[in-house]
């Protein structure tokens, strides 16, 4: 989990990439398939690449897990997807360690939240 | 958790509504405080709402989750803030079964996923 838990995203609009994902074999931390020092890694690159604005991450114990980013453009995003590095983790996404997965690229027009609603 | 994991969404565009909250106390189901009822019944109820398209919610052991749901329209959305017990369930959460929570509404212009890559 990233740390702090919510993304402080500056108001409207901006972009949030939408990644639900089930781990293969039901997997977690710890299991041994190279999974969490990659996507640990993942996450530290991410927070350097421009037009980055934070992330949200969750995974429950049966291994579903969702992950949302929040960018300033969609050239931002588009960037981060052909980074050399974070290619080479999403054919090993692809390949070993999701069973299955959805990204969903999308405009955040709206928000408010508990404090500031 | 929605059954199946994963929500069958047709072609972008659509509308997501990403909910991110702390459970106060970092509570989890069965804690007394009534909000587990309350919360399957809200996604029973969402998704017999017009516009739903569906549902991906994962909570962590210490009680951050992500709920994000799928609308056709951005009045889909809006008809369910307003629904009636709804407004009830976002008052309860608001006062007592959240300690913090933020809501975006966001356009889903793109997806894809592991198998329709």
């Amino acid at each position: 989990m990233t740390d702090p838990m919510f993304a402080a995203t500056p108001e409207p609009p901006y972009f949030a990439v939408i990644f639900t994902s089930l781990r293969a074999g039901s997997r977690k931390a710890g299991s041994g398939d190279g999974y969490e020092p990659v996507a640990e890694r993942m996450r530290a690159i991410a927070a350097d690449q421009p037009g980055f604005l934070g992330m949200e991450s969750v995974r429950a114990d049966d291994g579903f897990g969702i992950t949302v980013s929040y960018w300033s453009s969609e050239e931002a995003i588009a960037a981060w997807k052909a980074h050399a590095e974070h290619q080479l983790a999403q054919a090993a996404g692809r390949r070993t360690w999701y069973a299955d997965f959805q990204l969903r690229i999308a405009k955040v027009t709206r928000a408010y939240g508990k404090s500031r609603a």
